[in-house]
């Protein structure tokens, strides 16, 4: 028999509780906090969603931010509000978490309403589920805000759509680092398929080896899951998506790490994304890559990307963005 | 040699051309239209972004809408923006595409703000790419504005999280209908993957078929590329995500299609999640799906998730957004 129930399994509070609602205190109702999980998105502050606005800008009285959210996103916080950032440093990821998870609480308890502030989407690699289940066993339930992916983003910054008809029909988001630091297995080469992988620019090298490494004849091999990738595929590298200095560094996966030493400095975070929609919408476009018998074809069509080039370098976003 | 440029390949035109900022027009300077590619998010209007907002409020003289754009999301339209929506119906699709794009041109040609409308995020199969070459073949450099893709929020609405440590590495996201209505190639499973599948609730039976099908001790079948699926396998199917009729049927491949027989009428649009991603948060929360031998001990995942039930509906929203 299935349990039909309404709401999330755990009610939430929030409908006695919201600290700008005091009308709808009762006098004798003691105030209890409230946790909201929210994404910033990528960087831009006019990616945050409405939810996100309201909530840093009406609702917070404590915003626990993570150390990646941009400067330009944290100014939109009224200044009488507290806001702390995490003190993560190499080798104290876990301990900085665990700092935030007992502060949200602690100030929760105070009956504040707290805002967690993660950057891009809270669930994409932002460890929202262990938030979750932390808070919940504490009492709160919190809200999660999704916020505009950083992986999905950051692309169209750079003119690159993840999905297009006749290039690419799929997309995956990996990671370019495995648990406890070891190598991650990436998926094979599907010539439909967009292939986005996030915290993976410090490790390019590695990256291009376990896309390309031949495994004998095999398929699979102990770093990749499925065919070799060619070596003329289109790859980019986008540095800061939606900053002022996003940069985007597009090739092949032959020439992409040439094309990274020569740009100088690495301008962090950055994203990976490798397939043929890399070129789609260069110029007039190329939406002929899942024809038949297209991929006898890919040298040219690189060529006619590229020109004489060996790869494309483009600073900045579209001045269109001064507006919104 | 690489070449360094600033800003898209076809420099847009916006900085000339703000309808809303004549002071920065030459009294000489014609005005000439411009044309924003926005996404709606998935359908709560608080997951619009500023951005988005702000061109539909500020920007628009004429906002071309997509049909799957929520009421609620339209409402925010000033009364005197002209707002005219897609005729979008079964044969129709590429006349609706050309009649949106042709009327955006147009309208960009008479000096107007064009804003083009689309559910979700425009990019992850909303056609911007097409767009974007058409409106770069007349003249105007679109930009594209980037919403919450409903691939991501919805889960998160549903409480599942896309990635999570110590259950789901990757994501993969793809539909349930491949080019010209041909059945399309599903990826096969990956105990650390959680698997998108838009606009697949209608095609339920075969997708399932397919994610099952044995192809006689090959990994490959002509609807999968890779392994099997096992019938225990977590999936959940989420109506409407994010809208205040949401409602999520979770369930195992062996159940599903009977927990949809039992709640009537289905509620469009739908998404398909699938892995053990769906069970991840729920109650205390299950972190040990990729622990070393975990597999043994899925049968009883998934009745310590389900209880003595096959499946769980949940309707509605958490609480908390009526603040947000």
């Amino acid at each position: 028999m299935p349990s039909v129930g309404s709401g999330l399994d755990s009610p939430s509070d929030l409908t006695q509780i919201g600290i700008h609602d005091l009308s709808l205190l009762s006098p004798s109702a003691q105030p209890r906090g409230r946790i909201l999980l929210v994404g910033s998105g990528p960087g831009h502050p006019s990616l945050l969603t409405l939810a996100t606005h309201k909530a840093l800008t009406k609702h917070a009285n404590l915003v626990l931010s993570d150390k990646l959210v941009p400067a330009a996103v944290l100014k939109l916080i009224p200044p009488e509000v507290e806001v702390r950032i995490a003190r993560k440093f190499p080798g104290n990821a876990e301990g900085a978490q665990t700092e935030m998870m007992e502060a949200a609480v602690e100030a929760a308890k105070r009956g504040l309403t707290v805002v967690r502030l993660k950057q891009g989407d809270p669930v994409v690699y932002g460890r929202a589920g262990e938030e979750v289940l932390y808070f919940r066993s504490h009492g709160y339930e919190p809200l999660v805000v999704p916020g505009v992916s950083s992986a999905l983003a950051a692309p169209t910054f750079a003119g690159i759509p993840v999905t297009q008809r006749g290039v690419a029909e799929s997309f995956i988001v990996c990671t370019g680092v495995g648990r406890q630091g070891k190598d991650v297995k990436l998926p094979g080469y599907e010539r439909g398929r967009t292939l986005l992988i996030l915290m993976g620019v410090a490790r390019l090298p590695q990256v291009l080896a376990a896309l390309q490494e031949d495994g004998e004849g095999l398929k699979v091999t102990s770093r990749r899951d499925g065919e070799a990738y060619p070596s003329h595929t289109p790859i980019a590298i986008i540095e800061r998506g939606s900053m002022p200095d996003q940069r985007v560094i597009a090739s092949t996966l032959k020439n992409v790490l040439a094309a990274l030493d020569s740009v100088g400095e690495q301008r962090p975070p950055g994203m990976i994304i490798v397939g043929w929609s890399v070129l789609a919408l260069c110029g007039q476009g190329d939406m002929t890559v899942l024809d038949e018998g297209a991929s006898s074809k890919d040298e040219d069509r690189v060529r006619t990307w590229l020109g004489k080039n060996e790869w494309r370098v483009t600073e900045g976003l579209d001045s269109g963005w001064r507006y919104l």
